[in-house]
């Protein structure tokens, strides 16, 4: 059965987009959940080449990139992307527009399942690339028919944009009605509020995690319950 | 017939990772080539909806990140990808570390293939992040037997990397010898012969990209014949 190492749900952008994908498409997997330390790179290096999170691993496969991960999977389950050739193309230009691009709203929103904020005076690259992602979904909802990115199937490009939801549910980003409209369905999804209710149990704090938020925000409400 | 949409050969390392594939799979197209400029919002919005280069286009269909284009052309062509899993699965992985990653490498050492310079006070994320480019391209050359990274045959994780040759040669980056080797290898294929020329004879010069090679650098000679 495939391994697929992860790091805290509260904090794991990363770790979370292949989860969501294994589960919505109900692929078996063991999830191996490793906490974040001070300094992982010991711990980490001994299961992930990169000693990042997400890792597959399959036997002695080792699959340590996200996007590489997802065409893994595609090359052996049914309906990790869009049946439709053009759904297809859309679904893989985003997923990798959000793989490498979206750097501020990454380092600005840093994902906090579990907690709001309040953003204070954020970068003026945060506007154009909230419009951006506001555009790329729209494109794909009105040009594929909803409620999903890519159609009527969660596919995995719905599981890149997965950690923006969270962070709009954190930071209370202003989308348009369309695009909040999606970010509620990912939202209610029951693997998506698994994913959150265990991230509001753990007890774990990593500092610098912690520290990433006060730098353009204030922390408003802590649900996390440890 | 494709239409692939680049910018100045002497800069722009995205564009030249398809361009390059294309060529090395003789697979026919228009090169498109838009120059660089203090703002190039507008013009590049006009073919690619994230206003930057790479986009592919075929037909109506817009291909607008490096790794959907590869992708694209995966599902069209033979060869893109290693046809051995093990050796797929790891081209796969190294190409979409490259694409996200080595931030530090690509921030420091920018392409800029007509010069050479000298690097001074790097940042110290640096040096881990050549090690592990040593360690990454070791592996393929080591379990696939080379040249190339994932074999005997030229592949899109090769494409990938091949900006990176470039730096190497402006910045005399240490290497081990066996990526010495293989980034020697890349420089001496015809097509890469082919754009470094190219990028000799541009007579455009873009401030920003120009300034860059200044932050971390000195130039000691400069290639460009215009």
């Amino acid at each position: 059965m495939y391994q697929l190492f992860i790091a805290n749900k509260n904090y794991s952008s990363w770790s979370l987009r292949p989860w969501l994908l294994l589960q919505q498409l109900n692929i078996p997997f063991n999830e191996q959940l490793q906490q974040f330390q001070v300094d992982n790179y010991a711990n980490f290096r001994s299961f992930s080449p990169t000693a990042k999170v997400p890792c597959l691993h399959d036997g002695d496969t080792q699959v340590w990139e996200s996007l590489a991960i997802v065409e893994y999977l595609a090359e052996r389950h049914e309906g990790v992307w869009p049946a439709d050739a053009t759904a297809r193309n859309y679904a893989r230009c985003a997923a990798s527009e959000m793989h490498a691009g979206f750097v501020t709203l990454r380092n600005v929103c840093t994902m906090n399942c579990g907690v709001r904020a309040q953003l204070h005076n954020p970068p003026a690259a945060l506007a154009p690339e909230l419009a951006r992602l506001d555009e790329l979904w729209q494109q794909g909802l009105a040009q594929f028919g909803g409620p999903f990115l890519a159609g009527k199937d969660f596919t995995a490009v719905d599981a890149f944009f997965a950690p923006v939801a969270f962070r709009v549910q954190t930071y209370d980003l202003l989308l348009s009605d369309k695009a909040l409209t999606y970010v509620k369905h990912l939202l209610a999804l029951p693997a998506m509020q698994s994913w959150y209710q265990a991230a509001l149990q753990e007890s774990w704090r990593e500092p610098s995690h912690e520290a990433e938020i006060g730098l353009y925000g204030t922390v408003l409400i802590d649900y996390r319950k440890c």
